[in-house]
């Protein structure tokens, strides 16, 4: 990964706001602040002095987000935004969320500095609960900012807290939410920490993120026969551990030849249990959950039907008892907007950065602003591909030369989409 | 299995016993019965009744066995004795140990009716908590009777009883176990359903059982990466459960090749779990215990080998970290009596039992007896070898079949073992 000077941004600046961040964690617990705790806004009151410190108009909308404004030329073009969230999960890192706010304000900050006035508003956004919140869910302030947060789900509760009150909590007004949803954005970029190995393994400066991979997760249940252990011969055992450890192997086999392509691909059994978990009894029920993760639709199909005609196989073979694997979660993919691919491809190379293209696996805020608007993403390497963990780490040159990225493609876009509409007209 | 008139043995007093005892449970929850609680005083009052009214001598030994005595023509010559076990598992069955205890009675019975008189004396004995107790331990009766019971069990505490207070409860007198250990038993016999398919399947009236299977428990950890399940390549992966599920494959395959052969295998994995268990997160942890059980120690040792070669092996080609496998418990098995099986052979016949040798996959008593005499024990058939459940089922004419034999074997072993000793003289 380069280190460059000569760069427009300040990675001084941008290390500033990220311990800023990291300071403010629960006592002795490394860095945690969660959305909806006692913790949260005292980020949010840090990251508001800075966005006013750069000359930035601030508000909290209806969903909870903090958005800092910097007027455009051009009324009524639209707004060109930029950010990701400053939430973590419990025991987490300094990095994912927070270097893409502390770059989205950086961009804001150099192009002050250079005196560059866009056409465009630009906005700066802290996303509200992008982890996993208390409340059991995600992505809340870009789901509400994209007008699809589920209304039932403002009723969910934690600790006596109602998800309708935390919004409130932090500033929001969530009866406005639909109303507020934003149809005025004509791009968003977000900047992220990798979470894997691709691009530190590839010594690359930047991933353009092609796709956020579509999520499914599958349950299946095994029924077997509790038995005897001692007495039972192995010919007449119905061991519904040893026919869930045959859909485990056959589920790897099956992610290993999807992700041989070009297409990103992941199946994960990540949970696992078995009853009665006794050590003389042979198992009569085994429960796992498939996480699988497709930046193409088709190789989800694939690997689900695949997955079916496995259960049923071993179903058979084994004499246990195997329902249809039932789909918990499905969502599609999410592209990347391919005039704003090409323009991070070519502000990687303006910054002079190694870059390639590549899926994301994890999810992202951007995968609900690609609802209204133009969205796409970018990585950055980090260290052995650890996030949601204190270790987590992401050089600052390197969050750096992204947030040079993200500058020149700010600028880029500023054009071009004007462009664009005029070609649409 | 055979339906037979002219038995020397009376099915209805047999039912009566176990039927009486059935009655004796927790209230709602059939049938409870363990040991040291507040039901099982009722179950050793009844019993102790209905040895009475037979004409046997009772007394509640040092380790709280209660024993009841038919005195033989030649004092000196040594005790055969006869018996099982009357408590129960949680939610168990009306048959496990209870059929054992009711037949060890009526034999004592049917001499009386036939008044045969024994050169040695009869000993009918109900062993003190046979089940794994309140106190986590089992067989604790025949291990006292033995003198083999670890003298720090006694400390052990459930619910504020220790072990010790709890055999004084039911009668006995913890301080002299060591002192009483018997060495006075010239054989010991025992009945207990099979707890297995085998009988039932190959439609046999009697398994005479060569041998219970030593038992070893082996633990294997398996130390893998935890990953996002998102992010991480398929081939970046260290997937722990990917490594045990192998493991398990493999324990199954090793076993089933073992048991192949006439002499008694099995090899289960009956505690599976891994960590962190998040639908998220490519397992980083895996733990799997292994309960084997070897009718041929030899079979054991070659088991124990061939796992720990497969679990290097496999920890080599998945890039996790298998440490070596670990013996938590390891017991030899314990052979039956040649003598006394060739006599229950003989038994069989003269009964008109059809009969096979079979291993005891299960632990019981005799174990513990076989320290200290010959001995050796019979199975009858069970339905579906369900035990530990309330559907635990045997046919009374099967257990009376089993009571016949037992009668035939002790008329004969009353004779044997004094020609034996005259040999060895």
């Amino acid at each position: 990964m380069s280190s460059q000077t000569n760069l427009p941004v300040d990675p001084a600046r941008i290390a500033d706001v990220i311990d800023g961040l990291a300071r403010i964690t629960e006592p002795g617990r490394p860095y945690t602040r969660r959305a909806f705790t006692a913790l949260f806004p005292a980020g949010r009151t840090f990251l508001d002095e800075k966005f006013k410190a750069a000359g930035l108009e601030t508000r909290v909308d209806a969903a909870g987000n903090l958005v800092a404004r910097r007027p455009g030329r051009k009324p009524g073009l639209g707004t060109i935004m930029l950010g990701s969230h400053s939430d973590t999960v419990p025991d987490g890192g300094r990095y994912d969320g927070i270097a893409g706010v502390a770059v989205a304000l950086e961009v804001a900050r150099a192009l002050a500095d250079r005196g560059i006035e866009l056409d465009h508003d630009l906005e700066v956004v802290d996303f509200l609960a992008e982890e996993v919140s208390i409340f059991g869910v995600s992505c809340i302030g870009s789901r509400g900012m994209a007008g699809v947060l589920p209304e039932d789900w403002l009723s969910r509760q934690s600790g006596g807290l109602t998800l309708e009150q935390g919004i409130r909590d932090v500033g929001g007004d969530p009866a406005r939410i639909v109303a507020e949803a934003r149809r005025d954005i004509a791009a968003f970029l977000e900047l992220h920490i990798e979470q894997g190995p691709v691009l530190e393994t590839e010594r690359l400066d930047i991933g353009v993120v092609t796709a956020i991979a579509g999520i499914t997760r599958i349950e299946i249940i095994v029924e077997g026969r509790a038995d005897h252990a001692g007495t039972t011969p192995m010919g007449s055992r119905a061991d519904a551990l040893a026919a869930a450890v045959r859909l485990v192997s056959g589920i790897e086999a099956l992610a290993k030849s999807l992700s041989a392509g070009p297409a990103h691909f992941t199946a994960t059994v990540g949970e696992f249990s078995i009853e009665p978990n006794a050590a003389n009894v042979v198992p009569s029920r085994a429960r796992l959950l498939i996480d699988a993760r497709a930046e193409e639709r088709t190789a989800m199909d694939v690997f689900a039907a695949s997955v079916e005609r496995l259960a049923a196989e071993i179903s058979r073979e084994t004499g246990t008892n195997i329902a249809a694997p039932r789909r918990i979660s499905d969502n599609m993919p999410t592209p990347g907007d391919p005039l704003v691919l090409d323009v991070l491809d070519a502000a990687c190379d303006a910054a002079g950065a190694s870059h390639r293209r590549m899926a994301s696996g994890a999810g992202h805020d951007t995968a609900f602003m690609a609802k209204v608007t133009r969205a796409a993403m970018i990585f950055v390497p980090c260290l052995g591909g650890r996030s949601h963990a204190p270790k987590e780490f992401a050089e600052i040159d390197d969050i750096a030369l992204g947030a040079a990225v993200l500058l020149n493609a700010v600028i880029q876009l500023d054009e071009k989409l004007q462009d664009v509409i005029q070609e649409g007209a």
